[in-house]
């Protein structure tokens, strides 16, 4: 149940919608359900390179602070999960492309246990659908960034939240994405949500064929 | 018209069909035009870093060796064209997702120069489409990776090839891919695909935003 506190609101934000609809916990699910679930055996206590190497600086607000330069485009792509308008009529709840990267750091542990260390930070950012005709087919080509969201596991500064998880939104509109972020606060959530992000843990981590291809594989 | 020699034999080899066509050609435009076109002002004489750090190797034969370990997805991803089937009836060309990507260091001279340097390596990784209907949508999840294409700027190994770039194809069935891959040989083509590989420069550098962001932007 208190999985779902923080991934509601995490939406809200995105959709200004109402926490509680399978739709919106769902698609929060799809993006990151392969780290909750992934990590959630890991502790505090027992996580390698808690801290070691921060993929990212928070102010001293608590504000998450947006990589320089748009690193994280060099950091390990994952999947891009995509759900246009005009299969979801008369809206989609997220047209875009949904481009996720994670830090290279954690992609390394991840491959080399198939856990997410303390510090891990998962990366997404929107791009719109650009062209939907060319001379290849009928189909979907990646426009211009529209939107920048993220999320940090890190026990020491989020003891509180599901798997120690903490989510951003910077953006849903073109760069330049605002200097810092601030932490989604936990909001409470039906257990329609609890039931959707749980049941999908599976089927939703096959988003990713990049992480499920790597996971405990060795280096 | 020397441009298209290569590049319709490399889409033979995908297509099982012969070269000439708007579709195949423009495919192939759409993979790799946005490379073509900005590196074609660059000599071996002038380009830097000219085979420094190569991020791909060759055997005695001259056929290009996969990266070991799947090192490409740690690269900088590009973009992911996606042409898939139910728009495409009955049956798409290319109805996979493609996760392109480029070398690092191509990349960084990339942003810095807006020009590709000698060695430049872009992988094309397929992927499956494999969920189509999520709690989140109706959309296009990727699924399990089918193959693997890759092409090479290289002066002084490809010194007749357009734009000094050479395309292999290591697969298209699920991995392990071959360990190495044969130079598509060059081959005539018609002015039909002069004209859709020329025309569209512009139009297919647009499906990648993550170069076009970042071209000759500095470091």
């Amino acid at each position: 149940m208190k999985t779902q506190k923080s991934s509601a609101l995490f939406l809200d934000a995105m959709l200004s919608a109402i926490c509680g609809t399978m739709l919106s916990t769902a698609l929060f699910a799809g993006l990151f359900t392969v780290v909750y679930f992934t990590s959630a055996t890991i502790t505090p206590a027992t996580a390698k390179g808690d801290n070691a190497k921060e993929a990212v600086e928070f102010d001293a607000q608590g504000n998450l602070i947006q990589p320089d330069n748009f690193a994280w485009r060099e950091w390990v792509y994952i999947g891009s999960p995509l759900t246009p308008n005009d299969l979801n009529p008369p809206q989609a709840s997220f047209p875009e492309f949904h481009n996720v990267y994670i830090n290279p750091e954690a992609y390394a542990h991840y491959k080399q246990t198939g856990k997410f260390p303390q510090g891990t930070v998962i990366i997404k950012e929107l791009v719109s659908v650009g062209s939907t005709q060319a001379s290849s087919g009928k189909g979907y080509f990646q426009g211009d960034f529209i939107g920048l969201e993220a999320t940090v596991k890190d026990a020491k500064r989020f003891p509180d939240e599901p798997g120690n998880w903490a989510y951003f939104t910077f953006s849903h509109e073109p760069a330049p994405y605002p200097r810092t972020a601030k932490l989604q606060p936990a909001a409470s959530c039906n257990m329609a949500c609890h039931q959707a992000l749980a049941e999908d843990d599976w089927v939703f981590t096959q988003y990713y064929p990049v992480l499920r291809d790597a996971k405990g594989k060795g280096m």
